[in-house]
């Protein structure tokens, strides 16, 4: 058997593209003791990988160079195992990157119950996109019953949670994404009260009109001119969740920054939102949302392509925002079919 | 008797200079019914006056332009009265603007006591800078024994309360100013642990060598690099009251704003303050520093100059940050002396 895996052709410029990505092919590599191979079933892409590979996220490394793989969350199943607290059929959720196969030593490694969820959400709605919502309205935000929480990417694995966790705490969400194909999601599947699509003429009398009382709460994950755009629909005493910087992340240079005039006018509370800092949140998380997953009141898109190959081309598309859903490869036997 | 007043000799742009100002003599204006004239005795001159002449404050009009008078709070005597509620003799605090004399009819004036505390306290520590200050410090950011708190414009009415109602909590002040001279009153007078003069060569070295354990809080009044580069100090989790934005009063279009990665990073909580919105702490504020001054807990330090005359030039030093303390122009008697 052979592990494939994606390199970088270049360092990279500017909004990603397939030609960046290719793939190479190499032999399966043997556990030694206290260590363990397995075989990726998912490949979690993400957008904070774009500013890893740029050396600029505090997962990454330093920038990345031609040959370099970048770093990811996969989910997959041991293979072989010569460490004691791993055998062969655990389901595992670790940083193994963009490849079919990788070895471990159980370093930032969960096992999954399959039981529980599908194993795919265990990348989206039970992993780190939704411990970050989780974060942001529950921990963070606080959102209570009679709130308007406002969402940006809200077809994202992210904000889809974050709305989603709002409206089961008797709050109203109202969303903010790049298409009217996807605003329509976030009304019809996630429950938005409203959904304003930005890439659309007169964007912000459309959000203004969304939002006739404004928010109470909003989950950033953009940055940049949305930012300030929220900024005028807040209410006077709103919160900002900052936790993503999507308009920059591709170049950090072209990034609008935030005018201070704004949060102070509006008297805001603005919280930095590192989703590490709640690793201890993740067992009432875990439960809360696998119910909610099993009863229906959580749901979730996902974005899939099939074999390691489509990584580049995939990541390419999450990073120009178009996605519809958390962006996933799919790898092993369910690719295959 | 006549009155005189200061206008501008232009609409401003940039650094204001004594050159944009000019004095008016008028005849003085008799009360109609229920006003009354008020005789000033001190003028409050602040950074927020700027932003107001512009056109950017929310206490202005418009930008102001050649012969108009700006806005500011004064503190004086009833000299005429035909306002039941007021009568000759009462001391007053109310927005007369740069004038030596003013009509009112009793909108925002408040009648002082000049048994508690000096009369020109009542602009400083016991006005508009020191319910900013206790806003700040007690209302917003909660400051608790033990904590450190960082302070720009520290010198300044508001940074050195700031400071000083930390301390009475039981927490450290450390302070930022723009000399060397200034910086030893924040430490000699004010009670900080320790103060950074800004001006001078490795500014972030020595501010990082001033708090090897970080700051809690940052109060700031400045935004732009300094904001940036408290936040190279900030401990995760620390809290930033976003209070100021001293660096762009004078020109936004120079203004540096700020990189949201750094609050992301330091998980910081950020809160806009604007002083009004605390109007209803005033009794509790005006009775703690009035004591604390009686005492001698809480000191403070002004910069006067006399004459109506001089309130330009005396601007213009402000907003070059080149006052020594609360900026007052004196008028009335005490200035003749």
């Amino acid at each position: 058997m052979r592990n494939h895996k994606v390199v970088l052709t270049r360092s990279l410029a500017g909004v990603p593209d397939a030609g960046d990505f290719r793939v190479v092919d190499e032999a399966l590599p043997e556990p030694e003791d206290r260590e363990f191979l397995v075989r990726h079933l998912y490949l979690s892409l993400d957008p904070y990988q774009r500013s890893a590979m740029a050396g600029r996220h505090r997962l990454g490394r330093g920038p990345l160079v031609a040959g370099d793989m970048p770093a990811a969350e996969t989910l997959g199943q041991v293979l072989r195992s010569r460490h004691p607290d791993y055998r062969e059929g655990d389901y595992v959720r670790h940083f193994g990157g963009w490849q079919e196969y990788a070895l471990s030593a159980g370093e930032r490694t969960e096992r999954v119950d399959p039981a529980l969820a599908p194993l795919s959400a265990w990348l989206g709605v039970l992993g780190m996109p939704g411990l970050t919502a989780w974060a942001s309205a529950v921990e963070l935000a606080g959102v209570q019953a009679g709130q308007t929480v406002l969402v940006s990417a809200a077809l994202g694995p992210v904000g889809s949670m974050v709305g989603q966790l709002a409206i089961q705490r008797g709050a109203t969400a109202v969303g903010i994404a790049g298409s009217d194909e996807k605003c329509a999601i976030v009304t019809g599947e996630f429950g938005f009260r409203a959904c304003v699509n930005y890439r659309q003429e007169g964007f912000l009398e459309r959000l203004r009109a969304a939002l006739p009382e404004g928010a109470d709460v909003y989950h950033d994950n953009v940055g940049g001119q949305m930012l300030a755009d929220a900024f005028s629909v807040l209410k006077v005493n709103g919160t900002v969740i900052l936790c993503g910087l999507m308009e920059r992340y591709n170049d950090p240079a072209r990034s609008k920054p935030l005018d201070l005039a704004l949060p102070i006018m509006k008297r805001a509370v603005m919280k930095g939102l590192v989703v590490s800092d709640f690793e201890h949140r993740r067992p009432v998380f875990e439960a809360a949302v696998a119910a909610g997953i099993r009863t229906g009141q959580i749901r979730y898109r996902e974005d899939r392509v099939a074999g390691i190959g489509q990584a580049g081309a995939h990541f390419a598309r999450l990073m120009r925002g178009e996605n519809v859903g958390k962006s996933l490869v799919v790898l092993g036997p369910e690719a295959a079919n």
